[in-house]
């Protein structure tokens, strides 16, 4: 990596735990440079605006976040057990970029304003919808998933508790109501997703 | 009400609705000036700093909310039901205070900032799970209710999902996701919470 692309990177990644702690309106050029501790000719030298940076560092942040929730989840054969796999992922794994999830923070915020970011949260979104989605359609099609399921459905579900859930941890500093919901999640799974009858073997 | 009383409630309401936009690192002096129409002087007539009165407009919004919730509920007999009527009330009214729901809305910005609002999160969260919650014991003592259930974690269920859905809706701009959750939580409720026997006859 050359000295520019390297300055660059580090840029986003200064930016995005600077971003996702503060916010992209509470987050000031003043902030950036000192947070990166360079001028702001050094910083307007690789990105042509605060939105900029503030577009890349989220897609940094979300790229580090779904890292870690999927981490190991391909060595889950069952259907089931991955979408467990996910939740546990989602409650015990904490991003290196400190501030909670990018998804939450940056929807909250630019829901009522800045159509840039607002754009980067839904197809964040989107794409973490599409992940679980698939999951499910998968342990469907191999009987590991009950056939009444919706894969659209239940990932709104996972999604929906799990981010409510990390908006009371963080506000309460406790990691109680993310166990709670995953206690709920796991319950549900079990009770309503996972198939009766033992799946079909692999051939 | 004397004039002054009158003006530092219309401060109060429109700060709300930009707050619970914009944020409040997103909300300047000027934008609060153009808001209530009034200069700098007039505002701090009333109030000694913008984190002031984003404090009261918090608490006003956060009235304004929670009465919306709590709407009609006393007419409803069975305590599984009025939980179901609280969650159809989230999903169906909206508040006049523009911008979603103040608590995510504050929770989200001043869970890594500013302390004074984070309390402010932090004291409605907690008035909202002793509402929910003692609508769960009251259920358990009437026999409504099965006694395995936890009033502490089904208000936290609750919440957390209601929460979460709330931030996907308004992000894809459809009511959906807080639809999904709302029959999830009824059929929960039902299947999970409601006592099996019936209910002791009121004397």
């Amino acid at each position: 990596m050359s000295k520019g692309n390297k300055t660059r990177q580090r840029i986003v990644s200064e930016a995005a735990a600077l971003f996702n702690k503060q916010g992209f309106a509470g987050s000031s050029m003043a902030d950036l440079m000192e947070a990166t501790g360079l001028e702001k000719g050094g910083i307007y030298r690789h990105f042509s605006s605060k939105e900029e940076v503030a577009a890349e560092a989220f897609d940094y942040a979300w790229q580090v976040a779904t890292d870690l929730r999927m981490h190991d989840l391909d060595s889950v054969a069952n259907s089931v057990d991955r979408l467990k796999r996910f939740v546990a992922n989602f409650v015990e794994r904490r991003s290196p970029v400190p501030g909670g999830c990018p998804l939450l923070n940056t929807a909250v915020e630019a829901d009522d304003g800045n159509p840039v970011m607002r754009e980067r949260a839904r197809t964040a979104l989107r794409q973490w919808h599409s992940q679980l989605s698939s999951i499910t359609t998968s342990g469907i099609r191999k009987g590991e998933i009950r056939k009444g399921v919706s894969p659209k459905k239940l990932a709104t579900l996972i999604v929906s508790s799990l981010e409510g859930a990390l908006m009371i941890s963080r506000l309460e500093r406790s990691n109680e109501a993310l166990r709670g919901v995953q206690a709920h999640l796991n319950d549900h799974l079990e009770a309503e997703v996972r198939s009766r009858k033992s799946p079909r073997k692999p051939s």
